[in-house]
């Protein structure tokens, strides 16, 4: 009985929720993208912050100073660019995703229509 | 006699220092506008994913699997604007950082041949 | 047509779902609780970061070295403090959330044979 | 001239400044294992969403309902183990981080009477 019952229902449900699950699947996607940037970057900003604290704490005498804000400067450097094309990333994600969020819905009030 | 000591060093390497204090100032600044940004976009997307979490584990029946799809949608319009919106911050602090940390190169430069 | 067809659904699928409701809104619940400790965590560990990088920026003779190390040793101690706070937190955190599967698994067993 | 100016800061300031060294060195210790733990968790933590994520929009019937809910209940067990594990390891690392605060605290009062 309860496998007619799901049939059933899958059958009748499938139709009704397959923009829903297709746009769900997008969210999944995007998400995962997102994710994978922040992580990477989260992960790449602390391992050159704690190198960065590292030296910091190996300054005893001006040469060590010196050789610090050389590191820092290069650290920085890195920083700049990576923040720059991190930037252009997440707006070109946010961007994709608007664009497919309109495909759906238009693909969707066509599927209605039909 | 400390109290020499300190004068001394003091006045001495308050000029050699200066450009890498005001280096080290210019990254300070530039961190605590990152960590604001990052911080805020992590708040911002905690919020609204478990209210989104909280408005799934709601859904019991077709009406609420419906409302559930269109509070994601609106959910995801937002974080598609965000993204946008903290992708060209980030953009700009990088451009931003890049083009001070050249002001500094430029002024220590002038400062050592003066 | 469609109501009838929605109405039919939610009857039948309310009991059927109803554990797996029960454990999503306890996901959900710990997520929420999750996600408020570990940001607590950041912004609090980002604030006193940030903090104690402006001071160590300000560094330029030693008087203001000896100053920014009793500030080092006070933000030390303070963040000492809440990581052992937070760790007792999420260890909490965890096991309440072991528990409460342990109960919500014992009442569906119960459930199903009623 | 600046060498020998050199020669001497360095000299003079290698005693003064020793146990502010051996401090910031273990600051930096510290927070490099913090980051480690955070960023294992930040890692560990999103995979298993993202993975939960993807399963969920699969969704679209009784089965693939039932497949999600028995995924979702492994992945919160493994994340409350992850919580209790992860909340251990900071309230150790707050409690190590404390005791070398003392030790290094003694050594500098011991340091400074001989």
């Amino acid at each position: 009985m309860y496998n007619d019952f799901f049939k059933s229902i899958t059958e009748q449900s499938e139709k009704f929720f397959s923009p829903a699950i297709q746009f769900n699947q997008l969210v999944a996607k995007n998400i995962e993208q997102l994710a994978k940037i922040q992580l990477d970057a989260a992960h790449s900003f602390t391992e050159t912050s704690v190198e960065q604290l590292k030296t910091a704490a190996e300054v005893k005498d001006v040469k060590s100073f010196i050789d610090f804000n050389a590191s820092q400067l290069s650290a920085v450097n890195k920083l700049s660019q990576q923040l720059i094309e991190d930037g252009q990333k997440l707006t070109q994600l946010g961007q994709d995703f608007k664009d497919n969020l309109e495909t759906i819905s238009k693909e969707s009030v066509k599927a209605a229509k039909a």
